[in-house]
């Protein structure tokens, strides 16, 4: 049920650390980066539904088991990071709170309370200052977008953008992944393709929906993709204008972006930024047909920016393609970076441990 | 070689038609449409290059052989469709134009030629009447894109656009169909994944390019679009950028379009104007997830048109979704609704045939 895991604990006070949704698509991908970056624990728990509860995990010779998240499991951790549905957030996050445990929430429960940082470590890293036990990582196209568009509005001050975005599968769920999988080898066999997940066929197919549909015609991923922008980077006027399409890949969703800034932009000051910027990689050789595809760019800790180019519809415009793991940047990495910013920071204190002092 | 049609010979003179490049995947959809479609002829001959001379295509317990496109075949023809590459197409059509004989021409070799009419019929028929031998059809993405598009532009008159296309392997060609079908077997077996037409894995990923680099960045696909859109919709300064992507589906384009307008806009006169406009099929209850799919779209003469919503990111702005059979509307279709209406308004005539009289 609890593992110790005692070689995590090198350079700092190690914590105790709980993923609450750890069976699912970003659980799992949770359990493996906070592993594999040698997040300092002293103790990992992974909760789940009652439905998962008693799987074990195994890893490098450890076996962890699920266990039930419940309100009171908060009582002995310092971090929880969760990867549930809104609803079991919403239903256990205060519980956490309360319990002095900090919050990293992948879902969109909080995101926008006021209340709640909604950050980009390499972007609003200033605002986890403000925090009141629960910090917010974005919805995975928006943390994809901003990857390649926030170094072009430091040069330029941005005004607008346009984006159609590429998902993967993956960002519905692992039960999407399997769909996606089912399809495939069904379509090999010739034989029916199954359907359970999505409303139409997404194998050999592309469906412009993700999320559902709010009264303005946009979905809710779209509507997220403004409101999120406009948090993140603190611009409240920010025009958004995004499509959101689910495409037949199994991770990594790639985004065409089309944006508007207020200063005249030149490429080679637009190529310059995104090559410093630590959250991006400039992949953009189009003579060597050279440019991110999302195969490319899965379990990349930096997303691919590439097809850069000055946009031939906007006065100050530039237009990119960026690709970047879902899971990672768009949802598991971005926390845990949130994470290791805070205890670079000092701002992660274990909690007294009476037990043991 | 030469196959006599004559129940196709109904209510009109009939024709004597040719297509070259017969065996390409346009080719194949052409010959499929002319019979469906009962196109009036007495004869229909096929040509391809001397690599496919020889072969036999059988239909409806006909057999067509094909032949070699040279020169001197036009000389017994009255309306060519050229569904062959650009290089093959300058070298031919001249002397068919010379023989006489309509070029309708599928490739891009003469689009902007300022003597060659650029037609969609649904939008401008009436250029068809300057034309000096050859009549282009357009790049499929294009044709796409305009059959949501146009109907807005008259409504509220096009200022801009932004697209982003979701492109299937078929417009690449019949290779490319078998490459995504090879790779997605090979996948399924677990085996490696042949590659020869792409240059990244299609299956399971999408590739940002279609067609070559140009110095700005923009791919050929993407300047055609703007190109031919400025030709068709007869507007010289219209502003488009667009980003062409190719995704693994067999068959049918999809473009999301953001589109600023001169006057303002309403979504009433919006829905009115796509469902009045012959080329479009409005096909859009969100509430219901009903939008258009690629899958959906395969095999129909009108284009769908969805997702339509006032755009959040222009003051005078829609925003749409149009899935459309690029074989057909995108290429074979729109050339052989040109012949129709060139019949329809007494513009083709058959050659006078010696022979015969």
């Amino acid at each position: 049920m609890t593992c110790l895991i005692e070689e995590f604990t090198v350079n700092t006070i190690p914590y105790r650390v709980g993923i609450v949704g750890a069976t699912g698509a970003v659980g799992q991908e949770l359990f493996r980066l906070l592993l594999e970056r040698n997040f300092p624990m002293v103790e990992l728990r992974l909760f789940a539904s009652a439905r998962s509860a008693g799987k074990v995990i195994e890893r490098g010779g450890k076996r962890f088991t699920v266990t039930e998240a419940k309100p009171e499991i908060f009582a002995d951790l310092d971090v929880a990071f969760f990867s549930a549905g809104g609803s079991v957030t919403r239903a256990l996050a205060p519980a956490a709170v309360k319990a002095g445990c900090l919050v990293l929430d992948k879902s969109s429960a909080f995101r926008m309370d006021p209340n709640v940082p909604l950050v980009i470590p390499e972007i609003n890293a200033h605002a986890i200052r403000r925090h009141q036990g629960i910090i917010a990582s974005p919805n995975c196209s928006t943390a994809v977008t901003l990857m390649g568009l926030y170094p072009l509005h430091r040069a330029f001050g941005l005004k607008r953008y346009f984006a159609a975005t590429y998902q993967s599968v993956s960002g519905t769920g692992a039960e999407a992944v399997r769909e996606l999988d089912a399809q495939s080898h069904a379509w090999a066999r010739g034989e029916p393709l199954p359907r359970k997940v999505y409303p139409y066929q997404i194998a050999f197919n592309v469906i412009p929906q993700v999320d559902t549909f709010g009264p303005d015609g946009y979905t809710g991923e779209e509507s997220k993709m403004m409101a999120e922008s406009r948090k993140i980077l603190e611009l409240p006027e920010l025009r958004v204008s995004s499509t959101c399409v689910r495409v037949p890949v199994v991770r990594a969703h790639s985004v065409a972006v089309n944006a508007e800034f207020d200063r005249p932009v030149d490429l080679a000051t637009a190529r310059a930024a995104i090559a410093a910027f630590p959250g991006a990689e400039l992949f953009d050789e189009p003579a060597q047909s050279r440019y991110p595809t999302p195969l490319d760019y899965s379990e990349k800790v930096k997303c691919g920016v590439g097809r850069l180019r000055r946009d031939t519809a906007f006065d100050n415009g530039l237009s990119f393609w960026v690709s970047g793991d879902n899971l990672w940047k768009g949802a598991a990495l971005n926390s845990i970076q949130i994470a290791e910013l805070m205890i670079r920071e000092g701002l992660l204190k274990p909690k007294a441990r009476l037990a043991e002092a």
